[in-house]
Order: C-alpha cells, then sequence, then structure tokens
C-alpha cells in the first residue's frame, strides 16, 4: 500500500473503517501501559476479531509489522488516529439544540475524535441567543448567513424526527457537506452529499428484540 | 405469522429490526397528519426501501395491509411501538457518568422509546451522592447491593475506554442481562448477556473517511 497514512483518502470497506477504531482503543490502552510492540494474534485474541482480518485491515494504514514482534504501539496508535481522520478538526454546526442535540454539545468525547461543535440552530426563541457550553445558539433562518463564518462542513441533524428532511435541506443549501443525523429518519440528499445515520432508538429496538429473547429461554 | 404482536419474543434478522424503526418514524409523522391508509410502495417512495422488502418486514409483525388501500396508519404505528418494545419502560442503569453519560441522562428521547435510567454509577467523589436530572449517582463499589432494588436488567456502559470491561463484569456480576456498550471497547462476556454496541465515534470516522472521498473528487 502507497502513500496513504494519515490522510484517509481512499474509500475503505465500511467493515475495515468500523473496526479500526477498536484496534485504537486496544492499543492506546496498551501504550498507556508502556507496552511496546503488540502482535495482530494478541489484537485478535483480544477483541474477538480473525487475526487474517486485522493484519488486512492494518495493510491499509502505511505501517508494517515486524516478523515475531508485531506493530509498534505508539506508532499504530500515530497512524490509526490520523487515517481515521480524529487528528484532524472539523468545525461541525448542530441543526436541533434540544434534549439530544445539547447533550452532543456537552460531550467533549467527540472532540477528542475531531469533531468540533462551532455553532447550534434552533428555532426555540427560548434558547436562541444563549449558549451551551460555550457554543453560541442561532435562528436556524440564520444558517446561511452564517455557515461560512465556521467553516463548517459537517452539520448534526437532532431535530425532532418530523423536522429531519427540512433541516437536512436547510443545511445543504448552506453549503453543508456531510451530515450527521441522528433522527430515525431516513433523509434524502444527492448523492454528493454524506449521510451518516446513527439512529441511537434503532439499536435500542435491536437489544430489547434480544433481551427478550434470551428471557424467554 | 402467528401470535407475535406486542412482544418481540422472536429473533428477527437485525437488518429488520434495525428497518421497523424508520418505518415507526415515518407512520408517526403521518398519523401526526391525520393521514388514515399508507401502503408499502408509499413508504418504500419514502424511505427509498424496496417495497416487497417492506411487505416482507411488515409481514412479521401481527398486522395485515388491505390491498389497494394498505395499512391503517393508526395500528400500523401502534403494532411497530409495541412489537419495537418501546410501549414498555425498561428500568436501566447507566456506569460512567461522566460527559457522555450525563448526556444520555438527559436526554428524554429514550423514556419515550422504554428506557428509562434510575440510577447512575461512577467512581468520582465530586458527582457520587448527587443526582443529574433526578438521577441519582451512586459509587460503584455498590451496584450488587443496590441493583435488585432498581430491577434493572440493562446496564449502559459509558465509562472511559480502558475501565470497560471492569464495568461490564461488575454489571454482570451485580445480575445485569444486557450491556449497551458506548465505548470503541469490544466488551466480552458469556453468551446469554445481550451486548449492544453503539460506537458513535466509530461512526464518526466512516463519515470522515467518506467527506474526504468526496472532497477529493
Amino acid at each position: 500500500m502507497a502513500d496513504n497514512s494519515s490522510s484517509s483518502k481512499i474509500i475503505l470497506p465500511e467493515p475495515t473503517i468500523r473496526r479500526l477504531p477498536w484496534y485504537l482503543a486496544y492499543v492506546s490502552m496498551l501504550h498507556a501501559d508502556n507496552v511496546e510492540y503488540v502482535s495482530s494474534t494478541q489484537i485478535a485474541k483480544e477483541l474477538n476479531v480473525d487475526s487474517s482480518q486485522i493484519a488486512k485491515d492494518l495493510s491499509f494504514l502505511n505501517i508494517k509489522g515486524k516478523t515475531r514482534i508485531g506493530y509498534e504501539v505508539k506508532s499504530l496508535e500515530r497512524e490509526l488516529r490520523g487515517f481515521l481522520g480524529f487528528k484532524t478538526i472539523h468545525p461541525t454546526i448542530i441543526l436541533g439544540c434540544g434534549s439530544l442535540g445539547s447533550a452532543l454539545i456537552q460531550d467533549v468525547g467527540l472532540q477528542r475524535y475531531g469533531l468540533k461543535i462551532v455553532a447550534g440552530y434552533d428555532v426555540n426563541p427560548e434558547i436562541v441567543g444563549t449558549t451551551i457550553c460555550g457554543v453560541p445558539i442561532f435562528d436556524i433562518a440564520d444558517i446561511e448567513s452564517r455557515r461560512k463564518l465556521h467553516k463548517a462542513e459537517i452539520a448534526i441533524i437532532s431535530v425532532p424526527v418530523e423536522n429531519a428532511q427540512d433541516a437536512a435541506d436547510t443545511a445543504i443549501a448552506a453549503g453543508i457537506k456531510a451530515l450527521w443525523n441522528f433522527t430515525p429518519f431516513r433523509i434524502r440528499a444527492t448523492e454528493d452529499i454524506v449521510i451518516q445515520n446513527t439512529s441511537i432508538y434503532a439499536h435500542l429496538a435491536v437489544m430489547f428484540n434480544r433481551l427478550n429473547s434470551q428471557n424467554k429461554k
């Protein structure tokens, strides 16, 4: 694999991208414990992923393991973090600053992973004009005039489900390139717009279903 | 399909369970707009899912569509909500009440989908003994003696990643049957324990990668 480290300019298979943060979480722990090397077999055992799959996933990164020693923990952590885009700050706006939206604004973890919420938008006159954890909340009607000031390419959609498509359309009209959709609504957009769906309530349904099946046994 | 409505006692294919909340979100909107009937073709068009797939997904529910009219919106909404477990209150404890944990406690949306956080656990003496939005925060060391009082079967794991396995082990030892894991760590447990992973940071990585690829075009 050629020069693609710390840039993530190629499209990886989505299952691979989803596994890379697991490896990062594990090697970060090893790093904190001052462990110097780790093998794919060891990662495999710890994370319950096939070791040949791990070697394949890591082959996308600009890093080579050493025979019988494995990967240098510090380099692997750095490469993973860079490759995943977590080392770059992505200015982001958030549409809908109610319960879930303000919760996301308050989650400092997001910033550690490269997502910086620079402004919130809402329609509620009671919160427009206030700040949440230092993030200013503006009227959603002002989004187009303000968006360029923020230099944001990403918008989090955390409005009520019935407003999801409207909010998305407004964000896209204002020049947003990627939507992180926390509503269960299937937002439609042209193909050049990246849509990442994270419906935590859908995960909840999967968990309830499996728990009920277990309880029946 | 026989008597399985409002109970979700069978294991559905996970892709089906993940789509059902999309249908629910859509029919709830129709209901709010006083629409009476909806066809699978109409749902298909709106949600960009194949209409035969929708008919198949909905066949798991105790509801029949009428030829040329479709499904009754009100009944479909009620059946979906019940089937997905959203009508039953699931008492839940949360381990780790830092940034993400307290954000989840504050998200009233979860309760509307059947998840009620009844207690939080943490190791930080500054928050143990306090309440967050009315939810009491206890010392994680007291979990075993308290868990039965809460009647909780579900534990949310939102501790720092390096404590994920320990927190999970503690919860399971205290009798918890399902873990909703918000850390990127792959928690290990015996097969009778349901583990639902929701690593929002992994979704972030997928979005960054796709956005970078789009920007390169």
